[in-house]
């Protein structure tokens, strides 16, 4: 992204394909409470947990979504997900445990477990098994010391999710084994496949991190969730109240006004448009070679198998980038296992643009 | 505060003289600065460390307000002082090490301490001393894990400062001793003295966490800063990115607003009328027979000595407000060095009530 800039200053037109951040701003019903809520002088701290009114807004959605009874008293609304997966790492996790996580994942889950002075215990899950961790796996790759399983579904970088006939199996697998299980949900409302379950749905007794960033396109505003089950609720508001205080008191009252039927409707567009984002690019990388999983079904990001071109992603995103001006993301931002071979590639931008890094693409890659 | 609470619902009239939140709120020119930050759309996530022009604001004011130099890279703005402290202490501190802090002191503090699964080593400080540690109780109470020494000037739940000579002694030692030096300055602003030096006037090579909550007045905002030595800027860079991504946009637009003249002069009188409730309160209290520092020169807080009239903190605050009505904060709160015989006093509520306050506890204790 540095080089990106540094390009853009020289006056190259770079298209921007690895911003992991929705490129529509956020929607103006939620601008307008805020505003509403600036006039009021809600600046003051809020309850640690958040505001009632929010947190019964993400009850009901839990039951209009995904037909679970979650209390408001166990979702607690965070500094974003990283408020949210800070105060889960220091709900959940110990000096010298191990954590079950994928390879590849969000950078920030491994650092989180590192910087509990915890392992990081990595489950390599390839394209064949859409990047997402298997029953066999788990079993051999659990250690004495692992206490939980870190998982994402729609999973960043890969935009694979898991579907609910494996989430039940590895829901049951960790139980036998006493190990907390933790869902990082937070690309949920961005999915493109009509059955997108909750771990709430399969098991209650499950963790959950989600965030107003995306699908609610509230990147800026640092607002996320997190739902405890109920014996943790008391343990995880001590914690809030610790780690920050609150969160930020005008973003919670703006996104109030998401789960008004004006804003939704603003969503539902922008997901439709990802949505034909996510059919363009598809199509097109697998007509120019490079290996996708066949289910691509969340988030804004492609992890594509670049080994018929280069053995070496980084190498090829710098190439890319200089000789044609389309920035990607190499895999080894996201894990160990053949992170030479990957690329991720996000549909943060325009149908338009991205048409534009394709046909570039095309050239370097012929 | 639960309970006052309760009592409030009841039709009680309670005095709140607990609440560690400016009564004020945001300044004008701050509100305006986030609403036209909202027109402009500016709700994406900034960079890592903050805007630039947050951070050469600062980097201004510790030139005009202190004299020192502050590059503006060594200054990172935080959600909020906790994601400043939380930071900080994972920059600075590894399993094991003891972190020697005052007691009392803010409780968090303690608490990030024991999260990083340190050892908070607890220096007594008492009415005498200002409730700031000297250099033989220093002595005494260093050990051979010790790796750092965290301050508070002015301090929560104290009211007191480090005088310049004081602060020059104490990190004079901590050097000699090799330990890191972190200066809680989040009060600095809200002073009633002349002289309130920046532990940066003294050694460089200190640690400083701040907040735009206090003097600034914008809690709800949860916006802070840090600053640290040059050879930490990159590591602090990849913990802010790994630990919060950024602080909130809309928050950081805004307070460029309070470096104007015009949102200046609203908080010189609004330091001005704390310093008026701090005069009229210290004055009150002695004559009521509570024990005090007599250098109460900061924050908007009062550690008084009850033990006169009480050997139990906790009841006479229980009792205070259930009889009369008025909410104060036992010291066990914030230590466990003489707790029983100390209550915090806050005057973040308008003379009137503190008049009444000050009537009712008179009632109390005669």
């Amino acid at each position: 992204m540095h080089r990106a800039a540094e390009l853009e200053r020289q006056g190259r037109k770079i298209v921007h394909m690895e911003v992991g951040e929705p490129d529509f701003s956020t929607a103006q019903p939620v601008v307008n409470a805020a505003k509403n809520a600036l006039d009021r002088g809600l600046t003051q701290y809020t309850a640690a947990p958040g505001i009632p009114e929010l947190r019964e807004s993400l009850a009901l959605q839990y039951r209009d979504w995904y037909g679970v009874n979650v209390d408001k008293d166990q979702i607690l609304i965070t500094p974003g997900a990283s408020g949210g997966l800070m105060l889960l790492a220091n709900l959940l996790v110990s000096v010298g445990d191990g954590i079950l996580i994928s390879d590849p994942a969000y950078p920030c889950v491994r650092n989180f477990i590192h910087l509990m002075s915890a392992e990081p215990q990595l489950v390599p899950v390839g394209i064949a098994q859409n990047f997402q961790p298997n029953l066999q796996q788990l079993e051999s790759y659990i250690q004495s010391n692992t206490t939980g399983l870190w998982l994402a579904s729609p999973s960043n970088p890969t935009g694979t999710i898991m579907e609910r006939s494996r989430l039940e199996q590895v829901c049951n697998w960790a139980r036998g084994k006493n190990l907390h299980v933790l869902v990082d949900e937070i690309y949920h409302g961005l999915h493109y496949v009509d059955d997108m379950p909750s771990v709430l749905e399969v098991d209650q007794s499950c963790f959950v991190v989600n965030s107003f960033s995306k699908y609610f396109g509230m990147t800026g505003w640092r607002l996320g969730w997190i739902v405890v089950p109920e014996p943790y609720v008391e343990k995880a508001n001590v914690l809030a109240q610790n780690l920050y205080i609150s969160a930020p008191s005008i973003a919670q009252y703006a996104a109030l006004a998401a789960f008004t039927d004006e804003a939704r409707i603003i969503f539902e567009q922008r997901r439709e448009a990802f949505r034909k984002r996510r059919d363009y690019l598809t199509a097109a990388l697998n007509e120019l070679g490079l290996e996708l999983s066949d289910n691509i079904q969340g988030a804004f990001y492609i992890y594509a198998n670049i080994s018929r071109f280069s053995q070496d992603s980084e190498k090829f995103c710098s190439d890319l980038l200089e000789n044609y001006g389309v920035a990607i993301t190499p895999g080894s931002d996201f894990g160990e296992y053949k992170s030479n071979e990957f690329v991720r590639i996000a549909f943060t931008t325009g149908l338009e643009n991205l048409q534009l890094g394709i046909e570039r693409l095309k050239s370097a890659l012929t």
